[in-house]
C-alpha cells in the first residue's frame, strides 16, 4: 500500500510518500510545494497543480491530512484552511480515501508521545525510514503523517481501523 | 462582460452570473452548490464539481469573491477557509481574473451604505436585475458581489480599477 502524507500550508506544503508492507515501511519521496503567484487565487492554483503532479507521478493508494490547529489568529486560521481545502481536493479528485490526523495523534504514533518536539519526530522519521533525505521540516512532517496513516489503515476499506474522519 | 459572483461556505455556497454592458446589468442565472458528502474532502469534492459546472455553463469573463469575515470562532473559520480555498481555485483554473471584496465594499456599492441589512442587499439587488428569480439569501449575496465587481471592474484589464487583491 502506498502512502500520501500531506502537511498543509498556504506557503509551504509539505508532502511525503512511503509503501508500506504489513509493518514494513520504505521512503519513496518527499517534498515540498512552495506555492507561488500574486495573489491567493494563483496560489491556491500554484498548490493545486503542483499536488495533482505529485499524485500522478507517485500514485498513492490513500492519502492522509494533519488536522489542523485552529487556536492561533483569525487570519492565519483563514489561510491555513484554504490551503487545507487545496490539500484535501487534490486526492479526493484521484478517487482516494483520506485519513485526517490530529498533530499530537501523528506524533504519538511515530515516536509515543503526544508532545513530541518537532526535532524528535524529525529524529524517528529518519529511523523508521533509513536512507531518506528529507526535503526540510515540512516534509518531515508529512512523512510523520503518512507513516501514522499507515499504522491505522493498513488494511485499506477495513472502516474500523481509520482514524475517524472528522466530519464536516 | 459576464461576472461571476460567488459567496462562499462549505454547507451552502452561492453563485450568481450577470451581463453587464457599460452601466447596464442583466440577470443570467443564479443559485447554490449544497456539498454532499460524508466527509470533508468529498464535500469539497462536491463543491469544486457543482462550481466547475456552473463555470463551464455560462463561461463567465471574470469572478468574485466575498473577502471572508474572520471574526467568528476558529472551527468556523477553519471551514469557511477550506469552502473559500475551492471558491478562488475554480475561476483560477478557468484562467479568469478574480476580484475579492470585503463585505462593506459590497454592501456600499450595491445599496449604498456599508452596514446595510442583508434584507435591504436583497432587495437592491431585485431593483438592480429586475425579473431575476433569486434562489435564497446566498445566492442573493453572490449576485450582489458581481454587481460589486461590474462596477469596480468595467474595463477588465485596467489594474486599478479593480479592488486591490489581497495578497496571501
Amino acid at each position: 500500500m502506498r502512502v500520501l502524507g500531506i502537511d498543509p500550508g498556504l506557503r509551504n506544503l509539505g508532502w511525503g510518500v512511503i509503501d508500506a508492507e504489513g509493518s514494513r515501511l520504505t521512503h519513496v519521496a518527499n517534498g515540498v510545494c512552495h506555492s507561488e503567484g500574486d495573489d491567493l487565487a494563483m496560489r491556491l492554483l500554484s498548490l493545486h497543480t503542483q499536488l495533482s503532479a505529485v499524485l500522478r507521478q507517485y500514485a498513492p493508494d490513500t492519502a492522509a491530512v494533519e488536522q489542523t490547529f485552529v487556536n492561533k489568529d483569525a487570519v492565519g486560521t483563514l489561510k491555513l484552511g484554504q490551503a487545507r481545502g487545496i490539500a484535501l481536493l487534490v486526492p479526493a479528485q484521484a478517487g482516494l480515501s483520506i485519513g485526517e490526523y490530529a498533530p499530537n495523534k501523528v506524533k504519538k504514533t511515530v515516536v509515543g508521545v503526544g508532545h513530541a518536539a518537532k526535532v524528535q519526530v524529525e529524529h524517528m522519521v529518519r529511523m523508521q525510514l533509513p536512507g531518506a533525505v528529507i526535503n526540510g521540516p515540512d516534509a518531515a512532517d508529512a512523512l510523520a503523517i503518512a507513516i501514522c496513516h499507515a499504522h491505522y489503515a493498513r488494511a485499506p476499506g477495513v472502516a474500523g481501523l481509520y482514524e475517524k474522519k472528522v466530519r464536516a
